[in-house]
């Protein structure tokens, strides 16, 4: 959690870059989310905000994360980066963040359903808790210098994680019903895309368990790191800016016909079940 | 990628004050378009937005570029402007700044042309893709110290930029259908403008396979690189606010009045195909 000693040019740069390249892709989506407000009815807004939120702390980290990494180490007649004397990479900026973003990404994923209220509460008093207690329970497993220990508490961590894909994949499929085709496939996307993003990061995380560790490791992890967050929170909210406009062109026909001069969306929306095989229509959707 | 050792006063200053140069027009290029969103109907407001997020994009990373290039450099006693021991002048700042922004770019293009959605889409699914690959092809052969392999990448990234320019001029001008006759002809200019700052980059890319090295090719580069980096990308967003302006206009003879104050937009818009040759009235649009 401090830094390796030691890093070439190259493998500085390069995590360096992704941190800057974090840094743009974030702040700039959290600004396209807010001048893109009011392309979405008002009833979806909130989904877009927080998700602007959520851009904006995770950017915020990266600025700290990148000063500290550039001010940890220096060049070494050599040309290597040397890890500065008392000086440490502090990466537990990283579960600050994420001890903040995470539950949020679970209430904007639940916001831009636009869910009775009662269903909506029902789903956040689950998802939330246990998407704090996932990341608490990590933070002291990369702490831990002993294989056993970061085992175990990755394990514990692991619990709430499998509950919250329960969450996502059973109970909100009850929740939603039928929404229009595009709609369901677009919120299909919305949980692969967190599954994936969010998997990585747990292998980021069993490295030094598998006595992968040194420069190397320390890059990759950096670099996968930076991505899943770059997809976990960046893409994750253009597909939720996706959903809320498509909701909106099916809420309202003259909205949509403002919006993309369309009249094609006029009338009954095709409508499709999220999954076919458990999707009921809810008396309340 | 690291900048030439030595650089006199007037070339390190001619570097800087382009720089400066690009964040000054790209900054407020994208402020006037935030400020004139009102300017043009909703349907049009999305490719500003991502307009200005994309001159956004470009200006975070000429902050970092002059910041770079500022520090990499001390005077010396004959006031020679050297490469600092152990400092780099970062220009991978430029690929992930053209990852991010040439996708968009086209993204800004054929979101002020209104399409009807699936015709967006099938364009898009081929252009942001290749885009993207375009960029990622082109960095090794950046990094490069030798010709053979510079060349390699070099041909290799011009094969998805020969598929975006048909996909531009063949199947964007058979999606479009029939348009005013302005509209088409700032089209058209769009389409050359892009061309026009497109093709520079790749001249700068072969100088060193041209023996063409040292300080004045670096300051050379640089210089090019800034200038095509703004028309590219602020001279765009100006015509694609134009094209929005008139496309609103067609759309809507009040709002044509209301922005205008006349009246000759009233009634039946002259039209033209974009293309004599292939343009043709879809019947979706």
């Amino acid at each position: 959690m401090v830094g390796v000693p030691e890093l070439t040019q190259t493998q500085f740069d390069t995590v360096y870059n992704f941190f800057s390249f974090a840094i743009a892709s974030m702040l700039f989506t959290a600004l396209f989310l807010l001048l893109s407000k009011n392309r979405v009815l008002p009833r979806y807004r909130t989904a877009l905000v927080i998700s602007a939120i959520v851009l904006g702390i995770a950017t915020y980290h990266y600025f700290r994360i990148i000063d500290s990494f550039d001010a940890a180490y220096v060049v070494d007649a050599a040309g290597t980066f040397v890890l500065a004397e008392g000086a440490t990479f502090n990466e537990a900026y990283r579960y600050v963040d994420w001890l903040l973003t995470v539950p949020l990404l679970l209430v904007e994923a639940v916001a831009v359903l636009a869910l009775p209220r009662s269903q909506a509460r029902r789903l956040l008093v689950r998802l939330v808790p246990a998407s704090a207690l996932m990341i608490a329970l990590g933070y002291p497993g990369e702490l831990a210098m002993a294989n056993g220990e970061r085992a175990l508490w990755g394990a514990l961590s692991t619990i709430p994680f499998l509950y919250i894909l329960y969450v996502l994949f059973v109970e909100l499929t009850r929740s939603m019903g039928r929404q229009p085709a595009e709609v369901a496939v677009s919120v299909r996307n919305l949980r692969w895309l967190l599954l994936a993003s969010w998997g990585f990061y747990p292998i980021a995380y069993m490295f030094p368990m598998f006595g992968f560790d040194g420069s190397d490791a320390f890059v990759l992890r950096q670099v996968g790191y930076t991505i899943a967050d770059v997809v976990a929170k960046a893409v994750f909210a253009l597909v939720i800016y996706k959903i809320a406009r498509l909701k909106s062109f099916y809420d309202d026909a003259e909205f949509a016909r403002q919006e993309t001069g369309e009249k094609m969306l006029d009338g009954d929306p095709e409508v499709a079940a999220l999954e076919p095989a458990t999707g009921r229509s809810a008396a309340t959707s």
